[in-house]
């Protein structure tokens, strides 16, 4: 069965941007290093690797944010593959290309495992994370940790409520700069705090 | 040449304890979680070699608050090595055993060397952890990183600052629910946001 998983570059102090992200500024105050190991993207090796199983997906599930901070991809982030964007409130405009706004997490997921048929899909962005982890949506996740503290930005992991999320790690590559971490998430409802 | 380890237990979210540690509740609630590894530390493989190079150091460093929290481990961490303990102030009673109130850092890295000898020094807290980060002060750092998302808590790494801190990935070993990852802090100022 296809997963869905997230794709994020984090720092070891939790980042994935730097200070002071928005428009014109998308990575944040220095952000861009946490993707010096891209460089690596097209090379044989466990970062080309991973680069490739990410565009592999066959669908996109990122929040408004990071798909404006992203120039909407202009429509196509890989292969023209569906991109369900997370938005509180549905705009005016129609985004462009493969591109469409969902306002419910669930309809999203749902709407992109369908887009994705036989495979996985891809989450991106730091709200759209934490969206599907809150409503156990998320099934999987690779996170490529830089060994970097940034010191400031935005988290991948916040505003997640006090309920503990079990994880197993199920594959480490190294990179060139960078080691790639695969967890499986385990979605069964935890006790949390005792 | 002797140097100075981070040692922590940290949520791949970044936390060292749950939320509400304080006074009775060291760990925070649930907080417990992230020391299961520890129920390996007397069994051969990776996390039973970990351990004995934490309980091979020669000193101590902590913040007050972990001090605290920990009963002021006695007045003996382990081998009656000395403690070092940062503080804001310090308190009219002396410390129990082989512990002593220190307000400056670099006086309490300084001391912890001396007092180690050949030895490593241990660090131990996320205040004395950002302490001597801020201050160049860290040389390396041992993460036992655990595949939970604890939601809330107390942050390893939090209050540095936008320079960044570079780091050097130097050895990952995999024990049962937990990967010891073993970094070099670069100690160069950095130029930070750019």
């Amino acid at each position: 069965m296809s997963a869905t998983v997230l794709y994020m570059s984090m720092s070891l102090d939790g980042f994935v941007t730097g200070p002071n992200d928005g428009p014109g500024n998308g990575l944040g105050d220095g952000g861009g290093r946490l993707f010096n190991w891209l460089d690596h993207r097209l090379e044989p090796g466990p970062s080309g690797q991973v680069y490739n199983e990410a565009l592999a997906t066959g669908a996109v599930i990122s929040g408004r944010r990071t798909f404006e901070l992203a120039g909407q991809w202009g429509g196509d982030h890989h292969d023209g593959v569906p991109i369900l964007v997370l938005t509180h409130e549905i705009p005016d405009s129609e985004p462009p290309g493969s591109a469409r706004y969902v306002t419910d997490v669930a309809e999203a997921a749902t709407l992109a495992k369908a887009g994705a048929g036989e495979k996985d899909v891809m989450v991106h962005g730091a709200g759209a994370a934490q969206a599907l982890l809150r409503a156990g949506l998320l099934d999987e996740m690779e996170i490529h940790l830089v060994p970097v503290l940034l010191g400031g930005g935005r988290r991948l992991f916040d505003h997640l409520g006090p309920e503990h999320v079990e994880l197993e790690l199920t594959r480490t590559l190294h990179g060139p700069g960078v080691t790639h971490l695969h967890y499986l998430v385990d979605k069964v409802a935890r006790p949390g705090p005792s």
